[in-house]
């Protein structure tokens, strides 16, 4: 068995009418050092906000599409988001073909 | 059995000698509608590249500290970014507390 079969939750309970595209980032932090138990800051919820921001430029992301789940156990840190992407992903101006807008003067 | 025993990893093989802290990122992505597997751009490559930027935000990383796997499997495009932190995580001017530094006149 691999990662594989726990991406997405449990896979064989994958129905067939999921239709829409699926977007998963998990961000673990294993704490393995005496010290970064409490040294370390938590910076895992600001890290969520602004992979979010970095997403919404490959993505259109609505607000009420996105699953967020934080977990901590055996001395792992976990933040797991769960995208649903809208049916049409493409971005008016896609972010990746169109160069970035000029400022308007 | 859930998603925790595959982080970093078969974790059975966790060997008592990793000292050091490690950050694992997973981004997946599921292509369940017909037209996605053509006209949907390959980010992932891209987003790698904006992610790890964010990240070096919050926690020093050091380019050879960072494994990068790319896999394609039922319809499912998977990225992991497995990177070990160096013993001392804190930025000089850490991320989170101070202000941006002013650009120099």
């Amino acid at each position: 068995m691999s990662i594989f079969e726990f991406l997405f939750g449990k896979r064989e309970h994958k129905t067939a009418n999921v239709a829409r595209d699926r977007l998963q980032i998990i961000i673990a932090q294993e704490r393995n050092t005496r010290d970064s138990e409490n040294d370390t800051p938590d910076y895992l919820p600001t890290l969520q906000k602004e992979l979010l921001e970095v997403l919404s430029k490959y993505v259109k992301i609505e607000l009420n599409d996105i699953n967020i789940a934080h977990e901590k156990r055996d001395g792992i840190d976990m933040l797991e988001l769960n995208i649903t992407l809208p049916e049409s992903k493409r971005l008016e101006s896609s972010a990746i073909d169109l160069p970035a807008p000029t400022a308007e003067a």
